[in-house]
């Protein structure tokens, strides 16, 4: 298994996968077939057999998949079966709903700190955390080997921040900014914009 | 051009080009190939090239795509050439943060309604908007005729709502709850998960 050689577009649909299993094991099912699991998530069975077999032989003619056996894999396969200290920047809406969001944990990720660069919210209270100053950000986050931030700052401030995660070691920044990050190769940058989703139904209307 | 036969999946990445390209736009640039939008979007040029192509010829051998263009053709195709009334859900920190979002405009969309099934939410003031009883929702998305709900109120009660929405005749969700939603053929939903995005990152860390 070699990390370049598989295309991002197979590795967008793994947590989709990963998630739908997870609800079939919590509703208590034991196994699936790419059929079952292709209804679930509106992605061919085709596709499904196909896009897991790149990783190795995981299912079972006739039988089908193992849920918790798939489960394991694909974990093992996005490095979610460890725990992944994360950081929000910006302690607006957005970032309030992220600090208190209860979905992390059983995905593989901690937040663990949350900044923001206006000096009336440093201080502040979020959750269980204290609003720390972004002029702290690089030393901190380098210190402590943080890999992955969220980023819920006005547009006009987000390059300048990404270039401090950048500096501080971030490889993997979530971005619901409404602008395009310029970051150095090596750097995954996620957008997530709501009109864009919204786009992906109007089609159907 | 049979909206049928396009595999669900090109559709999806529509919006992503689109984006790309309204920013190209913004940025003054006035032509593009599809090897630089690949660049701009992570996706192979031939990927572009054969999603593109499925609705037409919009460019041509040699000297590439308009921007301009091919911006009108994809907003053509994805319906968002016209304004779309949407409703929000939910009156909490994400519902605050879509009332106030600034993105949408642009992209065909203009937030009508935000609505709470609390009571100590309804009648709070959120950016222009007066929070609605959720009692109402039926009667008021029904009579207005809006097909587009933003669902950002927690997993107890997001079945309940989505029925609601269904009943009102609602055909796109936008889901923040941590739930798969049960819907009726001909209803679509996408989920916004933000551990679902981080995991498509981890994989290369």
């Amino acid at each position: 298994m070699n990390a370049e050689k598989i295309p991002d577009i197979i590795i967008t649909r793994l947590p989709v996968y990963l998630r739908a299993l997870q609800r079939m094991a919590d509703n208590g099912l034991k196994t699936t077939s790419s059929q079952e699991l292709g209804e679930r998530v509106r992605i061919s069975a085709a596709q499904i057999r196909k896009d897991i077999s790149q990783f190795g032989e995981f299912g079972k003619q006739g039988t089908g998949y193992s849920i918790e056996y798939l489960i394991d894999k694909l974990r093992e396969i996005l490095k979610v079966d460890r725990m992944w200290d994360v950081i929000i920047v910006g302690a607006g809406d957005v970032g309030h709903a992220l600090a208190r969001y209860q979905g992390f944990a059983n995905c593989g990720f901690k937040v663990v700190m949350i900044f923001d660069n206006d000096k009336n919210k440093v201080g502040e209270k979020v959750g269980d955390f204290t609003v720390e100053d972004t002029a702290k950000l690089v030393e901190k986050v380098k210190s402590a080997g943080i890999k992955i931030a969220m980023l819920t700052i006005p547009a006009s401030a987000a390059q300048e921040i990404a270039d401090k995660l950048v500096e501080a070691g971030v490889k993997a920044i979530l971005n619901y900014a409404p602008i395009s990050l310029s970051v150095p190769k090596g750097v995954r940058v996620q957008h997530i914009d709501p009109a864009t989703h919204l786009q992906r139904m109007t089609y159907y209307l």
